[in-house]
């Protein structure tokens, strides 16, 4: 059967050090240089150039501490700090940019859903429909502190307020003022409609907002809503409001069944399987021939800051002759901790490797990931339709190691086998001006009438903006 | 005596309607484009070939509505609704302008100081230091109804509340990262010394914050504090804080007395007397003659919205002839009601005012306002020397009644006169790479030692963002 197109986004975030730990040490890495519009610029023009889907900005609203009050090693490393606001990214890119779409990560676990409707709704005006939003609920207690509380909420009760954020958000979006509201009328002096104006009234567990929204319809409304997660009650999130997953999981396995869960849980809420694009992250270390990308990734490896210690424990006490099988493995109790990771490790591995075999692997990839890559285009492009086929998945958050080389690999040698191959469009359909019609194809600017967001589309029950028209 | 050099900035708003209330409906304004970052693109460089200051941003977070539910004249009217978010324009800006600054009006009553402190350093960064914080604590009670409260915090407590906020954001901006903490050193691998980054911790009556700031220092670390006020808390707050208050007061005696007011306070708190930068608004309508003036006047006056209803009561219910001192005015108790403004307007009328001559005044200027002007560039010049002789104002926030035709007006007729009389800059002094240097002079990208931010810059008594170096 052929091969489905896949969709394909850059996965940044707007600091140093993202997730290729110890590359801005690189001499040819210009990463430092991501509070300079220039070096946006620069990155935007070729991911257009590469006709990707859109900018992915991760985020972070806190440091990563070994203990309450120790970000040491983050700050040395510059591991996700200093780490500046992504959604101001956007409106500038816009301008350097007529078809990349932007999906920006902002937790819904911290800021008041009524500015943050607002912040979104403006973007998505001045870039015309081109923005999605990847929700998220945050991990880190350090941005609980950041945020006057003592701790994170616990898992499953962020998730619940995060669906309350969301329903506040599509009442703004797409409740509060009808299509026609806006009449901009010289003669009559009417510019808005108010009976077409509709204040939401909101008042549920977590949060109370009157409304209306202050911001006339845009053109998607709600934006492309993205969700990056993993965990079951993220899994039911997502399945019910995602438009696009990010998954990274860590394997192929694991991925396939991830999935499977959230099409299903999409289709018993009675949306389609693939009102859902799914994407998982994908890292590359392309070469033209494969003594270039081995020697590509010999010289990354001399970079790569690898910390075993993030894994709860230091490989470093072991001999590297030990056998993998023979190490103690602690389990962090949130079944992501090495005991997951190096147990699927050991799994995969031909024979029965060593606690060196571990380390090199580390070194080499900068993690244990299935969806590393070391190779030429044609491999790359292998891999990638392997892993589509295997997994169905519909998409990939493409890393980045040393900037901005490694995008410039990926543009000038990946993407034109991709296109080759039927793989990844080999231009931008001029009929697909927002993200959404670029996810889901021309006509489809706003969300689809099985979407839970379409079911705060106003209707008589809403109160109007005045008592009398 | 020579007059001194004025600071002018565009009084905006991101909105089809900003003050000149009804305009929209006039041929000549394209207004209501103020989604699309072409036509903010056209005001900016218009603005930055003025030589001008700063684009000025205000805001609202909520609705002008005549009773609670009730937004229907604001809606019509396009009375500061629809309004996007201000800030995101900023990132977009910085990219067809070099030398304009940007100052954005944001509320401190709604939304948590972190989140807020990260998005104006990142502003900060992306500009090269052309950025102002313009502190209010928002007024409208929809707004706080959009943010989980009944009705608003009692207007003194917003104050106290805000000197709190901004001690937070000091903290962060100026007390958490010192000047040496980013090392950058690809050789040893310290991307950032962590015994130069500190927690701020801390906790308040209304705000607890842990810190560390995420973002590294940025040109100005502390954007230009401007303040917004006239109260007498919030005069207080702004000869402490402030280094520009914008004033909108009825009156030039009220203006000077404001003005003296708060730089005794400024004195009184260690700061010296021009450490605060004082700006009223200012109303023009120029023309190459006074015909051309007066014909525009009238030209506008077809299309201004004149709200007597908003005053608190509505004039038409008078015979035109009444005299003015036979009308029985209502206060409605705040000190800014029809009783202060008519009392003033019938004080400076020469002779006994009808309801009639008031209603003129309004529809002509649209509001009782002593800084509206129409006249030739010569006419408009001599009065802003007159103002500022009277009242000590260091600058205007100039208004637009026709976009873009006004600020083209402004920029191609009166400017040059200013600058030939000596009391605007002729062109950018290229030493002034920041705002804060463009208002206090080259050098000075840093609050002074004698403004409170000053004092949250680091000391032993910081906690180290770890333990161990």
């Amino acid at each position: 059967m052929a091969a489905k197109q896949i969709h394909l986004n850059a996965f940044e975030m707007n600091c140093v050090g993202h997730l290729a730990r110890g590359m801005w040490r690189h001499p040819a890495d210009s990463r430092y240089r991501y509070t300079d519009l220039d070096y946006w610029n620069e990155e935007a023009r070729l991911l257009e150039a590469g006709c990707f889907d859109a900018l992915f900005l991760a985020d972070v609203l806190g440091t990563y501490e070994t203990a309450p009050g120790d970000s040491a090693i983050a700050l040395r490393e510059a591991h996700q700090v200093p780490v500046n606001d992504p959604l101001l990214l956007v409106p500038a890119l816009a301008q350097v940019t007529s078809q990349l779409g932007f999906a920006v990560t902002i937790s819904a676990s911290y800021e008041p859903p009524f500015a943050h409707a607002r912040r979104m709704s403006t973007v998505d005006h001045l870039t015309k429909g081109r923005v999605g939003w990847n929700v998220v609920t945050s991990y880190l207690d350090n941005a609980a502190r950041n945020f006057g509380l003592d701790g994170q909420i616990a898992h499953d009760e962020r998730y619940d307020r995060a669906e309350e954020y969301l329903h506040v958000c599509y009442q703004l979006w797409e409740g509060s003022w009808e299509d026609e509201a806006v009449l901009r009328d010289r003669e009559s002096g009417v510019f808005t409609d108010p009976r077409k104006v509709h204040y939401i009234d909101h008042a549920g567990p977590y949060f109370r907002v009157a409304g209306p929204h202050l911001c006339e319809p845009s053109p998607q409304r709600t934006p492309v809503i993205f969700v990056a997660t993993g965990s079951p009650r993220g899994k039911l999130l997502a399945g019910q409001h995602a438009e696009a997953v990010f998954l990274a999981s860590s394997s192929l396995r694991n991925v396939r069944a991830d999935i499977a869960e959230i099409r299903h849980i999409a289709v018993r809420t009675g949306r389609a399987p693939d009102d859902v694009k799914i994407f998982n992250h994908l890292r590359c270390i392309v070469g033209r021939t494969r003594s270039e990308a081995e020697r590509k990734a010999e010289d990354y490896a001399q970079f790569r800051a690898v910390q075993s210690r993030f894994f709860g424990f230091d490989l470093s006490q072991y001999d590297p002759s030990t056998l993998l099988q023979d190490v103690e493995l602690p389990d962090n109790g949130s079944g992501r901790g090495p005991a997951r990771y190096i147990g699927q490790f050991i799994e995969q591995w031909a024979g029965r490797p060593t606690v060196a075999d571990l380390q090199a692997t580390i070194r080499r990839h900068g993690g244990l990931d299935p969806f590393a890559i070391v190779g030429t285009p044609d491999e790359i492009a292998d891999k990638i339709e392997e892993f589509v086929e295997v997994t169905d998945l519909d998409g990939f958050n493409v890393h980045s190691n040393v900037s901005l080389e490694s995008y410039r690999d990926f543009v000038e040698l990946v993407i034109p086998v991709l296109a080759d191959r039927g793989l990844f469009r080999s231009g931008y359909d001029p009929a697909q001006g927002t993200l959404r019609e670029r996810l889901f194809g021309s006509g489809r600017t706003r969300l689809p009438a099985s979407h839970p967001g379409a079911a705060c589309r106003p209707s008589l029950a809403h109160q109007p903006a005045a008592a009398t028209g």
